[in-house]
């Protein structure tokens, strides 16, 4: 996604933005520059160009401002699970979770910086497990959502009925969300599409 | 694993352990206790009783302490996967598989502190990464180890020889490593044992 910040004078780009959304915009440069330890709202304010009473009455807590970014800025998983939903019964099954693994280890990618400085800190992950409970969400629900997706191909027969979905998505999923934060530590042998052609013809073999 | 300091005086305690294994235990404390970003090399040689300068005499790095907590005191993969290549051809294939998930998940478990630590640190990971690549280590070689097993046992003729081993350990280690940082964020449904038996026989099954 290009800074928007850079392309526009920051006159034009405040004018155009609604105050949340320059906000989030600063968040997520911020972590990306300063790793959540280091992305303070006292520097996102400053870079949205608000006050942290301002950035605080868009947002209640560092952590609900953090879900916004994962959710509205990420490339989210809903879209690519949507499409692969849409394609139940089209095409090649195969090749539509091959692409749907592709899209899950991008996401992935550009969500473990949040989702690791969540973690990182206890204090943040408090709130933050609290405000999923809350809401009843949380990162385990695209599992449940790819496990009812491989059940519809079970019962059109594309996929072999015998296979367990929820295990299978979890693998699934394991496996996309584990390399996405592997290639952060090394170099990884493989390509991601020859990868995810593999894994998903395991998965769905026969 | 219980806290060794509480257990003891300071006195019998520094008499006991050599000063590498005090900092250790200090670095592994600091870290449950403050998160990585706060846990400084100032607190855990106070800490240890010892002085920085010490400290750096031990360890070259932060990132070389922080790897040195996470090969010497958790709990490590190794010895599992250990049990697993001596299983090859012995018991029950399934649930070898199945104790050795259990193994993962409860390393990844009490991993995610510091490798999230890590990530959310772009300058602590650079460190590292670079500490990586130079001792040709790295997170990714479990599944390595875990793909020879299987293909071991494909020899054997107790797993499908036509699985690709390679893909199959992606998804088995992925799987653990997503589950154990899913339950920070969220109460799983199902308990770890059943998950696991029935990840493994989604897996293996012909």
């Amino acid at each position: 996604m290009p800074c928007v910040g850079k392309l526009m004078s920051t006159r034009s780009y405040h004018e155009r933005m609604g105050t949340r959304d320059r906000i989030i915009d600063a968040a997520e440069q911020a972590i990306h520059e300063f790793g959540i330890a280091g992305a303070t709202t006292k520097k996102i304010a400053r870079q949205a160009g608000c006050s942290e009473a301002l950035l605080y009455k868009h947002f209640a807590s560092k952590e609900s401002l953090f879900l916004a970014v994962l959710l509205e800025r990420l490339p989210a998983l809903h879209p690519a699970l949507a499409r692969l939903r849409l394609s139940v019964g089209q095409g090649d099954v195969a090749t539509n979770l091959a692409e749907f693994a592709t899209a899950a280890l991008e996401f992935y990618s550009r969500a473990a910086a949040i989702a690791s400085g969540v973690l990182a800190d206890p204090s943040l992950m408090a709130g933050f497990r609290s405000m999923l409970a809350d809401t009843n969400s949380g990162p385990h629900l695209p599992i449940l959502a790819l496990a009812e997706i491989l059940r519809a191909e079970q019962r059109g027969g594309r996929i072999d009925p015998g296979m367990d979905a929820g295990a299978a998505a979890s693998m699934l999923m394991g496996a996309c969300f584990h390399r996405a934060n592997l290639a952060y530590y090394v170099d990884l042998p493989d390509e991601d599409g020859p990868w995810a052609t593999a894994v998903v013809a395991t998965l769905v073999r026969r």
